[in-house]
């Protein structure tokens, strides 16, 4: 069983995306306006009150229940040599993950999320997309509902991550099928590929971008074709979020290329979602400029996981915890400005 | 009673500040280099861990008791119409803190940090510094003092902040006297003076770098004739901090300004500090960039009061949290790179 049977079911969700919640996002500012400090003066803290009032659709936004996921997929392509890494780490990797002991474990924790790790068939890599779809139809809407599925439908905030060996090179691909450019502008380091390997990424995104052509025009298209399972979930569970009034941290290069063709189907189709930071992998910084996102923070990180969009996660707790907490003037009786 | 009866014991207790335990360091980014991730790939989470190895003096840091200290202090030079709020505001404001009312109040909730509220004096703001020294060496080393004596010796990490209408332009005073230049390349719009009042402020600064001259060279007085009470605890309580071995985050401009006579007076007599944020307070990029800080965090914050000291200590405690819980590649069967 699938959320959708056909890539058409799937643009007409995409094209009936509930807005936001003006009213809410009106009388959130208005708080932040009347609170003790001068107005502004909390620089994104109030934007991010302001946001997540906006997409849950309620003037005191809560964070009761965080969910971090991650989505695991193996990549046909990997047989090209894109990575510093063997194929079979995929696998132990989603084992040290339900152990507890990767970054994602202990920063799910600091975060105060509910952490949900979801392999999609990885003993059965996807297509090598320099010679074929990465997916067929039925794989792509099967990953692509599985991680529409996944996603708690009470959940206050969803923060998405993947782990897959390979998977900057499809990101790279899917970023320079929406956005145009050739490989060299998009691929990076990913886990750490010497300069050979960095050419060789480069040089599989460019036969990818030749292979399929004209056929990478349309965002769903670009995702199947040269994207991965745990790309097309983490586009799932984004969809899901918005149709269900929770707001989304993106995390790395990976997680906002996955997404990114929500942005490029609709007009506004990411503005639920905000970049928990900006990767050390060279893509992502271009790929959030064209997504017009400002990550929340920058700190050199580029693992993956959904690593930074969890370390972000606190940043919007103290958001909402003065939005909520704070006296204003009146309460307090402070002097306003020029007073 | 003070910590320091004179300038020049007050020096000499600079000129012998432990150094970091370099051992404990190197055990941490031993440590860091096999654990489940690729090497370098948690970015500034690993420095973090390795910096609070080396000034906590063990290679598993802990943040058992994270401390907040908010200094406030009232300014004469506010009477030359340095501020867009009137004076009064700065006890009101300790009133708020007091009542849990202010942003720091929800911000050192989230971070699990005990905060303690030191007003100095208020009621008699320090001399006008544009025709005299803000504080005679006796109030100046008795502020000094109750900061140093504030910091508890248990604490695990020391964020520092401040509160005191007219201190940014105090902090700009302080800024070009150790680093040079004129007013208009310190001050800025503090909680939220029009152009007049900017012009203002940087009159005032360069009124005070006048008046003062070349008395103004010894960071310790630059700091007691054109700083604040709450400037000078600050510096005293980074004082004690490395004294203890607690790392220190700073907060903005004033905070940064104050304690910035440490690295002046002595080298590398700031290296157990980070910069929690970059604040949009016009000077404090170019602060940093004198004291070869990088800040953790750039949110466009303004407010002072230990607002982005705090909201960096969770990034403090992930980045522990990684270190400490995380499995080695040995540990988790995980297949190194290239392996």
């Amino acid at each position: 069983m699938t959320a959708f049977r056909s890539i058409e079911e799937l643009r007409q969700a995409c094209l009936s995306l509930p807005r936001g919640d003006e009213q809410a996002a009106k009388a959130a500012a208005a708080r932040q306006d009347v609170l003790t400090k001068p107005q502004g003066s909390l620089g994104r803290l109030e934007e991010i009150a302001i946001h997540m009032a906006r997409w849950q659709g309620r003037p005191l936004p809560t964070l009761g229940k965080v969910e971090a996921i991650v989505f695991a997929g193996s990549h046909g392509v990997t047989k090209r040599g894109v990575s510093a890494y063997p194929t079979e780490v995929t696998a132990q990797m989603v084992a040290n993950f339900a152990a507890g002991g990767a970054a994602i474990n202990q920063l799910a924790r600091a975060a105060k999320a509910e952490l949900k790790v979801i392999p999609l068939n990885i003993d059965k890599p996807t297509e090598d997309f320099t010679e074929a779809a990465a997916m067929d139809e039925a794989d792509f809407l099967s990953a692509l509902s599985i991680g529409h599925e996944a996603v708690s439908r009470d959940a206050d905030l969803l923060c998405l991550g993947e782990m897959g060996i390979g998977n900057t090179t499809a990101a790279a691909a899917v970023a320079a099928a929406l956005f145009g450019g050739s490989g060299t502008e998009w691929v990076g380091r990913g886990s750490g590929v010497d300069v050979a390997g960095l050419r060789r990424k480069a040089e599989v995104v460019d036969m990818a971008l030749a292979f399929h052509g004209e056929r990478l025009r349309d965002p769903f298209a670009a995702l199947a074709r040269v994207g991965g399972r745990e790309l097309a979930a983490i586009f799932g569970a984004a969809l899901a979020a918005r149709q269900n009034g929770i707001p989304v941290i993106l995390d790395g290069f990976v997680s906002t290329a996955a997404a990114a063709p929500l942005a490029r189907a609709v007009d506004g189709g990411l503005a639920h979602a905000v970049a928990g930071h900006v990767s050390a992998e060279a893509g992502h910084k271009r790929l959030l400029a064209h997504l017009e996102m400002e990550p929340l923070l920058s700190l050199g990180m580029r693992l993956g996981e959904g690593s930074g969009a969890c370390l972000a996660v606190n940043l919007v707790r103290s958001a909402l915890e003065c939005h909520a907490g704070m006296a204003s003037f009146a309460e307090a009786g402070v002097s306003t400005k020029d007073a």
